[in-house]
Formats: structure tokens, C-alpha cells, sequence
């Protein structure tokens, strides 16, 4: 599915799937070590990020309540602002 | 910058580009009508909204506050609510 279907519909799986692929946890909940989330960050959004530093700083802000981890729902705000940062710098919003 | 970078990069562009190419609003912020959003949904989220009847019921659910427009923040929570369905049919979460 995730092949075929819009740019939209490719984008939408693709936002899901990056996690995934990062992230580990056999029970329960899926979640990226700091590790897992470098990696993330320097294969998958190496132009969003450009500042490598920030990249490293990123972790502990994105970390929301400090447990070394982050769940699909950290990784959903850091998402939530690049696409603010998106709709600022390319819609004027 | 659309069409360099990540898939998930993409895929970021594509989500919020998706909007503002079927919104309007000479002034103010942009915001989809009840035809730009059918037309958005059939164009674009086709695979995702398999129930064309469910589609136009959509309008209605989707557009929050009753104002007969869709703004990117009344579209993000569809959005949200697709990227779940993909979480719970995908990844089991």
C-alpha cells in the first residue's frame, strides 16, 4: 500500500513507517533510544536539521518527559513543528 | 525542496502542500470549501477513504466549528486520524 496511492497518501505512511524503522521495544510500545533517534535525524531529515549541534540538542527537547526514550508521540510534536516551520517558510503561515 | 530529500522530508512537504494546493482565501488564512475538500479527498486520499459515502460525510466531521470551511488545523486532525488507522493496521499500535 504504501508504494502505490497519492503523494499525500505516500507521505502519510512514510511519516508513520520512519519511526518505525527506528524504533526498538520487543513488549509494549515501540520508542527511540538516543541512538535510534540520531539516526533518524541525520538519514531522515538531514535538510530539516542542518545544524548538527541542534540535531544533538534535539533529543532532550524532544524528549517531553525525560525518560531517555522517545515515543511515537514526542516524535509526533517534533513533527508537528517542522511542518509549522514548512507552512511558515513556503505558505506564509 | 519538495523533490530532494528524505522520503519522510517528502512526505512532510506533501502533507502540508497537499492543503494549500486546494485552499483559497485572497486574504487571511487559507481554507478549504466543501468542493476543494471532496476534490482533495478524492484526488488525494482515495486509498485512504475507501467508503465515497463516509467521504462526504467527512465535510461535516471534519469540519469542527461548523463554518462550513476546513482550516489547516481542522485538516491536521484528519490527518492525525489517518496516521493512527496506519499505526493500529501497520504497526499494531
Amino acid at each position: 500500500m504504501a508504494e502505490e496511492g497519492s503523494e499525500l497518501e505516500r507521505g502519510l505512511h512514510a511519516i508513520v513507517g520512519s519511526f518505525y524503522r527506528y524504533a526498538e521495544g520487543s513488549e509494549g510500545p515501540k520508542e527511540l533510544d538516543q541512538a535510534a533517534f540520531q539516526n533518524l535525524l541525520r538519514n531522515e531529515l538531514s535538510h530539516q536539521l542542518t545544524d548538527q549541534k541542534a540535531a544533538l540538542d534535539m533529543f532532550r527537547k524532544v524528549d517531553a518527559n525525560n525518560d531517555q526514550k522517545i515515543s511515537f508521540d514526542e516524535y509526533w510534536d517534533l513533527i508537528v513543528e517542522i511542518c509549522r516551520v514548512i507552512r511558515r517558510s513556503n505558505y506564509n503561515e
